[in-house]
């Protein structure tokens, strides 16, 4: 098996993004096959926004932890923080996981298809075996959110070399089914509210990723925790210490 | 206003553990005066079961980003990770924070009281203006388990420069308050469930930490996530992406 493969079942690969070896290992307990990461979670972490490039580095040390995991593990390398393609290849090689994430965007605008799929090409060229996911960025960041220029976007980077397109912000349901008609590669949507899997599923979606949501559930329910101290509230139960300090364990 | 003096308030200072950026903004955003760390969070983040010292260099990294926010922090630096009290003494003085937490305990043994309070010495001789919390892990490691011998450590640590007692494990409420009571310094417990803050204040607790659980609550509720979608279950809401970004950007 390989992480490719998980792109072709019943179900599409629903994939969890951790950002650190707790919320990985969570992840793989819970039964996971594979684990992403989001930069967004990864970012925050080390106190900088999302988007802003910061997560080069750390991403190399995660990944080397996340490599110890019985998992496929997938990085989001934002656009990979470079616009040099043999530089990102050389940092993909560095990174040595089964997957990564590369996005068509960088501060927060499209940036033009061909040099994207020259980036895309060179990744590829130096590291075949890993599974290369082309982020299309039209309808997450409102720009040329359209089926044609998405769909068009897309095909140039599978042509590339992309082995699968991911379309975050995408929800309307006749888009989905188009553009996931149209691409030549497993399509990869955010968890999109009000569909299951096997909706999904019927729409000719190949992957679901949480993206920064379980990041976002869990800050917060480190804060209720503590505001329900403060306001008298009940205590919320979690794992035990001890059984959390075994699951660790489970994974030297 | 001192970190200091938050331990002579009416109620106990409630002192949310953070293990990362994000999660000390979540707590500083809810209104805390003061963030510790937990080193049962710090570790595990890491891949790295808690108590093993792995904790020693990410603290130097963490408590570099910590200090930039707007909240006093109190770091937990296991047992100082050296037997050398001047190793100890410098570490604290690196770390550049209003408080530490110091463990009379190693691999999950007490150490020889005397021992120790010459480390706290140490550290409170170098670090004049650190506010030192002496951990006594006789009811957390069920080992001299009796309020005579933790009060007998206890009065040692405060006689050495310590300036606050911490009893991890200690939930009876007479030896609570008759620990609080011999004690010359504030005392610290972890925060005990069917016992409010005012009750706690009652029995002359100073300040109450969350320790590990919100780190607990927060891998539970990033896996929480994931299930939900898998098992078809309703989406757990969360802060949002935009607004969870402007938080992180309010502290540069």
């Amino acid at each position: 098996m390989s992480f490719g493969s998980l792109h072709h079942a019943d179900l599409p690969l629903l994939l969890p993004n951790a950002w650190d070896m707790a919320s990985a290992i969570g992840f793989v307990e819970a039964g996971f096959p594979a684990v992403g990461t989001t930069s967004f979670g990864v970012a925050t972490s080390a106190g900088h926004p999302d988007g802003d490039g910061s997560t080069r580095d750390d991403n190399l040390v995660l990944a080397r932890r996340l490599r110890r995991l019985p998992v496929y593990v997938s990085v989001d390398i934002e656009d990979g923080y470079s616009d040099d393609p043999a530089e990102v290849a050389a940092y993909v090689a560095e990174l040595g996981v089964d997957g990564v994430n590369l996005e068509d965007s960088a501060a927060a605008r499209l940036v033009e298809p061909a040099g994207h799929a020259t980036k895309l090409a060179a990744v590829k060229d130096r590291n075949p075996d890993v599974f290369l996911n082309a982020r299309v960025d039209t309808y997450w960041f409102d720009e040329d959110a359209t089926v044609e220029a998405t769909v068009a976007r897309a095909r140039a980077f599978v042509e590339a070399g992309a082995d699968g397109v991911f379309v975050p912000g995408l929800t309307d349901v006749d888009a989905i089914r188009e553009i996931a008609a149209a691409v030549p590669a497993p399509l990869n949507l955010l968890v999109t509210p009000g569909l299951s899997l096997r909706e999904l599923a019927d729409l000719g979606v190949r992957r679901v990723s949480t993206g920064s949501l379980p990041h976002r559930a869990a800050v917060d329910a480190a804060v209720r925790v503590a505001t329900a101290v403060r306001d008298g509230e009940p205590l919320p139960t979690a794992t035990s210490y001890a059984d959390a300090q075994a699951a660790v364990r489970r994974y030297p």
